[in-house]
């Protein structure tokens, strides 16, 4: 095998996985968005056969001797071609270590528990759901045990999110933020509470989806290549490459911010992926590195962009225009009541203040199961002590308690710290592009264009080419430092409540 | 290789097969549903790896081996296996004579082919279809060339769509239809035209697919394995195996039996693929035969169960829910609306009486592109003669005229013979079906049980076990005799419009 011909290889794998990749995500986005209700057993078919290929394909003899070939040529690679070998033989040692029939078993089993999680939690009935859930924690126990036994379970599964995250990382970046937002919390509550009923009333779907496309566009998003559709949780996946993306929102048609700021969140998402450059579609470098820098794009649009007061005072008009109610209410009105500051029961609906703290308490449940503390069975137990402790909220029931989330069921275990560093990330973010671009005229006059383009140009256009924390320190031009946002928040949350 | 190994091997190969099938489905259906406009370069990079893939599992050297070893030792196979080695062998022998290149070149062609029809139709522009549809005629000869050389090139694609049919019976079967209803469309064009005002008026789609599932649950689909989707042309697909099926359908505001009648129509489709045996999943016997049988249940449904007194009875007050329009009408005046015969411009809306006249026009322009009589670029010419000839309609643009169908650009040429030939099986259906079932009084009372079962009995169960003739025969017990369709219709007219 010469060398130009291991180099076309390489490009025809990535290919293959793409394609195969698509398929995949294309039955699961079917199955959420448009499936009949009883038809999983046969996407779980298919899915079963299509994760073998993937898996044979990621470790199969003719790759694996391909990969170590081009890694002791690497000195003659270009820097794509570099990152691609070192991110590819990372993942087939890893998928080597897992035996082929458990890798099947896995992605049934996911596709199962997705499954039951959407029933479990439209009936309330943990009971459903507990013996899944069960089998879905031993085996991320089992994968990380044969993947990398040195490492601890827990450690192993936060850096498969975010590449260097460490329970450690964890312990020092959760305390600073409990340190600033307990007692700004407890601030917050000691003032009249903000007045939020602007956002309360009827709102049709029909009317808050042609509002969706507009904050689409408005945001930036191609409309050509980025769809949207409705399912019970909110999500973004990319379909083969970042040239088809799909986001997805739930319509409460008593509140029209709910669904408008999943909008401009998934949207945020969409931009980073739709953000990469046009050569790496069909590569493992294609859209976003991690799932920190993800959430860093999404919560920068959804609280950093959208919570802004220049945010409310362009997008309120528009608001108007689809819903008669908000007719002689203001944007001020508005922009105080998003930011209303409450300890609640659900992540999805918190505010930017309390959102940490929803997301410790699932941290600590998977820690302490990780390190066999804590029994699935009791869970929802301990999720509502934890509630009271955290956020003095009491769990009514486990659809507002255990059952609210689709990832423990869609198998990402160890992702929701990304959502809480993300949102630290993009306070440095702002810091840096102020420097820069006066991003409040910016987002006043409904121009994002100065703030997509620094985006692109310091992160999107990457996709996975840098390390997450490269990517970071690329953008901000130093390292990560919390207290960015917790001041971002002090800020802003003084202003509001007159503190 | 023991021969039980090769029977593993051989579920296995069409599991596979089923898996890659499903994707390839479910990629289609979405870019026609749920897909944004600008993704299609997207979808045929994912198709063109996958079909590649089915390509290479239909010819490659293990298949081809396990196929011949199997056939010679075809006495100890049960008839599932050997009508699966049948089959797959001849669809494998003739893959075997398309180069590689060209079989995914055809396949990328296709999905091309079907995105600049959309957007020709849509701004009725036949010159940007044109270039691709002569590319897709051409790519048909070529293929008809590679795989039955010795054939003439339409009696290749006519025998794809329904095993054994020729020129030579088609010019027998038009023949008939020609001399029994042409005079039979004069004596009714001489007659005063019955009201179908009642059909006319505004209809909210949102009522309309309200009423689309109420008639998916009374013709005896199971809601939980049929999904509705809107697509600019109806259509129905089932992915990866008769357990997940999806009809789709079109509303127009302006008149609710159209979508109405689609409906009723993919439902019939739906009904045969949802009837396999559930045994014949993820083998190549799933689903049914030929699309002169599939369109026998569809057009059965549509027109003979669909467009019948009894039907209208039940289904009127049904309407009247949904569309309050209709207070005060009755069913017979529906029943008389539906069946209003009268020459027009569009295929799907054509009624029973003149359908046949718009396959005429269609095979008729096949066959002389085959036989190298007739260029594409004046295919919108003929079109337009011929319609005037057959129909007597003057067309006044090919929105209307040749783009108005999606199977050329679908790569279904030869398909719509199968059209007329299923409508004229369903009459032979019925006339066997009342020697043991009351069809009328079951209708009436909405009782789709018997009628049912008659069909998953002697049809529906069987799959493609049998061939198209052979599936004929088991039901009606006779030879297919057209002229018991020509009854049909004369009986039928001769009623309503009191010749």
């Amino acid at each position: 095998m010469t060398l130009n011909e291991a180099r076309e290889k390489l490009v025809a794998i990535q290919q293959r996985s793409a394609a195969l990749g698509h398929a995949m995500s294309v039955i699961y986005y079917d199955g959420v968005t448009a499936a009949p209700k009883g038809v999983a057993d046969n996407r779980a078919q298919t899915l079963g056969i299509l994760s073998q290929e993937m898996y044979e394909l990621g470790t199969g003899k003719e790759t694996v001797e391909l990969l170590e070939f081009l890694d002791e040529n690497k000195t003659e690679l270009n820097q794509h071609e570099k990152r691609q070998i070192q991110l590819m033989l990372k993942d087939t040692r890893q998928m080597q270590k897992i035996p082929p029939d458990q890798y099947v078993a896995f992605q049934r089993l996911m596709v199962e528990a997705d499954d039951v999680w959407h029933k479990a939690k439209e009936t309330n009935d943990w009971k459903l759901f507990e013996p899944v859930l069960e089998k879905v924690f031993d085996f991320h126990k089992k994968i990380a045990a044969w993947c990398e036994p040195e490492k601890k379970a827990y450690d192993y599964w936060l850096d498969r999110y975010e590449e260097g995250l460490t329970m450690e990382r964890c312990e020092a970046f959760f305390a600073t933020l409990r340190e600033h937002i307990v007692p700004l919390l407890q601030k917050v509550q000691a003032k009249p509470q903000l007045d939020d009923s602007v956002l309360h009333g009827s709102f049709p779907a029909a009317a808050q989806e042609k509002f969706s496309y507009d904050l689409m566009k408005l945001i930036g998003l191609d409309l050509d290549r980025v769809g949207l559709a409705t399912t019970e949780h909110p999500f973004t996946t990319h379909l083969g490459s970042h040239l088809d993306e799909r986001i997805t929102t739930h319509y409460h048609e008593d509140d029209f911010s709910n669904s408008m700021y999943s909008v401009v969140h998934e949207g945020g998402h969409a931009l980073y992926d739709t953000g990469s450059a046009r050569e790496l579609a069909y590569t493992v470098l294609d859209c976003g590195v991690s799932m920190g820098i993800h959430e860093s794009q999404s919560r920068f649009y959804e609280n950093i962009i959208g919570r802004s007061r220049a945010f409310c005072e362009y997008v309120f008009p528009m608001a108007q225009k689809y819903f008669p109610e908000l007719k002689g209410r203001t944007a001020e009105e508005f922009y105080r009541a998003v930011n209303r500051a409450e300890p609640g029961l659900i992540r999805i609906e918190a505010d930017e203040l309390t959102y940490a703290l929803h997301i410790m308490v699932r941290y600590e449940l998977e820690k302490r199961i990780f390190a066999n503390e804590l029994e699935v069975r009791d869970l929802p137990g301990e999720w509502n002590r934890l509630y009271k402790e955290y956020l003095g909220v009491d769990v009514p029931d486990d659809k507002h308690g255990v059952l609210q989330d689709s990832h423990w069921a869609g198998g990402n275990i160890g992702y929701f710290p990304s959502y809480a560093l993300g949102s630290a990330y993009g306070a440095q973010y702002l810091r840096k592009m102020k420097e820069t671009v006066d991003v409040d005229a910016c987002v006043r006059a409904g121009n994002f264009k100065p703030i997509n383009d620094w985006l692109r140009e310091r992160i999107w256009q990457y996709g996975s080419l840098m390390t997450p924390t490269e990517v970071f320190r690329n953008a901000v031009e130093e390292e990560f430092d919390p207290t960015v946002f917790t001041t971002y928040l002090e800020e802003k949350f003084t202003d509001l409540y007159g503190l």
